[in-house]
């Protein structure tokens, strides 16, 4: 399995990186998992139309699930049953002021984590343990914290 | 606002406990904010009869919230709201194996922060930040990261 996960700028919380980097390196033992950084554009509250930063986020990736509160809800068995249909995956994660509208409708699919609005930077670490998560229950194994 | 939060064992992860502190420190300014340790017992799966680690529970609360995936879910501005409705809250995270089926019954409230499986720590910082942020909604304050 191939999966590319989008992100909007550098994670910046030291506490987070190291999260993230931890279940990076366990997703590694499982799957093909690559992060891309896509350059944040600073200080602009999303609106309808793509922004540069969206237009980096296009040249990287044509097909996409994004993640959004909005999106659809998963347990993390359902997630393991979605993730095991395909063979490669993209996942966007948005930057401090989400996406724009056009990168939303752009979306082959809209996923949540949790109705709860999350940080950008933590909904990194989250997603990477559910995508840990998910693999473990794939490959019928013991998860291991 | 006195806030109680009472979770099974130690935190262990070193990142989480970063990322926890951080929280605890911003929320401190904002109520009173106390955590309590339950001690855990260890390697049982939870069943329905009330394990050692649940009287403890018991003992330091008789009205709490449970935090349990299958709970009413939220967005983060319905959690400000359910908040700010009382002013003393006692929130109960169970320990890596849940909690026994008694202390699900006991509680007065079961609230979600997914419909995924978190971590038993990782749900800590996670609820620990929905806090705070339902803290800046309650006093219309600008969320700082």
């Amino acid at each position: 399995m191939k999966i590319r996960i989008l992100w909007v700028g550098k994670t910046k919380e030291q506490y987070l990186i190291e999260g993230i980097d931890r279940y990076l390196k366990l997703l590694g033992h499982m799957a093909q998992v690559s992060v891309i950084d896509i350059k944040e554009e600073k200080g602009k509250p999303r609106g309808p139309a793509l922004t540069a930063e969206g237009g980096r986020l296009l040249k990287q990736t044509r097909s996409y699930t994004l993640l959004n509160e909005k999106g659809r809800e998963f347990t993390s068995v359902e997630f393991a049953g979605y993730l095991g249909k395909k063979v490669n995956f993209d996942f966007v994660v948005g930057g401090p002021y989400g996406v724009s509208e056009e990168i939303m409708e752009k979306a082959a699919d809209t996923i949540s984590l949790s109705r709860m609005t999350f940080t950008h930077e933590m909904v990194r670490l989250v997603f990477l343990e559910q995508l840990y998560r998910a693999m473990t229950i794939i490959k019928g194994m013991e998860y291991h914290h």
